[in-house]
């Protein structure tokens, strides 16, 4: 294996899937739902191989999906961008990421990312071999430490990388926190990455996109993805947008990287994308609801459970029952009671910063959620 | 742009469909066929998004597709490998080629390659930092040049990156010098990847896998897709090949470059590669009968055509009409005549190398390839 990948494990989703299907255990971790997407979706994405939509894609994107997903970014955001120069389609949002790295990040760049942080976000810039300076946030409210954010900048800054709904914490950044990271992006000349992946399942507060900011387009690339908000993780589509002068260098990475993504599957996010308000709120009830009943559930089993705001996720405290650390915690509670959570200290540069914690999802049937609670109370 | 991604430009692939698309001109350059995938594979893929199977896969792949691409693999090699240990499904063949380089190599590293080459090959060992050393293969037969390639070899060669049949040319290696690479490759302790995506696509004698020769697979990646065969180069459906220790390699670069492939696309991949030989004989006769049109064709025009054993490519030389270089002879085929046809510099790290030649793509039905040559035979 290559240096740079030296580190790295098999994934912990793959491994904790792994271990669910093994011990037959019910799999709280990695967030997958466990019921299907939107049947217009499904309808659409046949329709397209039916009619013979099965030859490679344009590399950047098919264009009725890259219109969809600039139509969307505008009701959103309020920004108008070119479908054609500015908005890149992937093969999942974890392919915008490592063509945001390849693509834009030298060698020796400093990028600052926030802890706890998604897998790949340290994987990529690892194989970029950028150095990461890493904030951590901490429990309860997870917010952003200023003082430590500012001191993380220096002159060689290429970009902070965030994500906001948070994963794995449900942490939403707030106005005044975005409003300090793009006047530190500003004033450092310092490009932003925003992996807003669930932005649709903000509970609390309407979904902030960083590049909405004054003067922050320019120097943004927003990521995001249809997995996650039409309950079709595997289908594997995501997109960057931004400028036309870091669109360029992200295209050349996905050039290289995947060259194109599926036709058909593309038609049929453009069709998904074309979805009325009323889909999106009735995801946010739906979710709500679920929510409420592993937040309840789990604080009845007696974890302490840090709030959580956007995403599918929750993250606890599992200090209460006395095992040693986040991975060990998670070992029982996948042998001794059946049900799989994903330990967080592989979210962190520093593990130690992670042991108190794990992160259920609540992206699974009422049904489920209810079934997982019951366990944990009965042999927690 | 990072600088490592400084160099290139929009692929070729890209820019000439693009420009095909613009001009109304028939397209044989980028290679993707203007028929449909067989039946049974598009309902199958129907059928997995109807059955649900629409969230994410296992990340090294689908239980049943990797399973199936073990068995072809045994049938057209005669060998054994664990389907769970040393198959790694990717987002086509072009992420298979980035997730070994990342996965395998080093920066400093040096690498072989054999010019003319698939553009990606020279952009993701510029991503990892290799020192690429390239053999140019020549006309009119497009043989391995073994002298030169002895002597390329250094204490610092980690690798072989080689493809048969071969895109752009159409040559097939033949079992001298899949011997010779493989002494030389164990003499030097190195590495193979051998992209094969054009396998079932051999007119003159049977496809030989390098793996298959003595002491070789635990030195090789193979690297495959199911897009050229079955006629569906939109639904980006490749693997890996390679022993354990390889294998580690490459999924870990696959995990964060994608994560998973689309799982339903993979579901219909597992039931294509249960197409019975009879499938692969008759995609052989259509081609070989499609290829004829196009060889003769372009030799009554007046090209020199040199001979392509595999592939659906063919190589000519275009200098009989007097333009300056391939380049500008793809400029004037285009404008002038309708016709596209993939200039072949960009292939070279010296594009002086192919000045003199174009590739046509003859996966075209036989009355777009009459048209094309009509057109050529009256305007050329
Ligand atoms: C590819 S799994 C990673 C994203 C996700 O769904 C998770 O965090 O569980
Ligand atoms: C992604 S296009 C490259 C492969 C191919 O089909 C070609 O060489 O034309």
């Amino acid at each position: 294996v290559a240096k740079r990948l030296e580190k790295f494990k098999t994934t912990i989703f793959t491994q904790m899937s792994m271990l669910a299907i093994k011990h037959g255990a019910i799999n709280l971790g990695q967030g997958f739902p466990n019921f299907d997407g939107p049947e217009f979706v499904k309808e659409a994405a046949i329709e397209a191989i039916k009619a013979g939509k099965n030859q490679y894609a344009r590399g950047y994107g098919v264009p009725d999906l890259n219109s969809a997903v600039a139509a969307r970014f505008k009701k959103d955001t309020g920004l108008v961008v070119d479908s054609e120069k500015e908005v890149t389609i992937t093969s999942g949002c974890t392919e915008a990421i490592a063509a945001t790295m390849l693509g834009l990040i030298n060698p020796d760049d400093e990028v600052i990312v926030f802890a706890p942080f998604y897998d790949s976000y340290e994987a990529t810039l690892s194989m970029v071999g950028a150095k990461i300076k890493s904030i951590t946030l901490r429990p309860p409210d997870f917010s952003v430490p200023i003082d430590e954010l500012k001191a993380a900048f220096s002159k060689n800054t290429r970009a902070v990388l965030m994500n906001t709904p948070h994963n794995p914490t449900g942490k939403m950044f707030t106005r005044e926190e975005l409003e300090v990271i793009s006047s530190l992006a500003i004033e450092n000349d310092a490009l932003v990455f925003s992996d807003e992946v669930y932005d649709k399942l903000a509970f609390e507060a309407d979904h902030i996109s960083i590049a909405s900011l004054p003067n922050m387009y320019e120097r943004t690339v927003t990521l995001n993805s249809l997995g996650k908000t039409f309950s079709l993780t595997g289908w594997k589509i995501g997109w960057a947008i931004a400028p036309p002068h870091l669109t360029w260098g992200v295209r050349q990475a996905h050039s290289y990287l995947t060259f194109a993504t599926s036709t058909p599957m593309q038609s049929a996010a453009a069709a998904a994308l074309q979805a009325p308000e009323s889909y999106y709120e009735e995801l946010r009830r739906d979710y709500k609801a679920k929510k409420e009943i592993l937040v309840e559930g789990l604080k009845s089993v007696g974890f302490v459970v840090y709030p959580s705001s956007g995403t599918y996720f929750v993250v606890v405290d599992h200090t209460p029952f006395g095992l040693e650390n986040d991975v060990a915690f998670c070992e029982y509670l996948i042998k001794e009671v059946g049900v799989v959570a994903i330990p967080t200290s592989v979210f962190y540069l520093n593990p130690e910063d992670g042991k108190n914690l794990v992160r259920f999802t609540f992206c699974k049937d009422e049904e489920t959620l209810r079934t997982a609670v019951e366990r944990m109370k009965q042999k927690l």
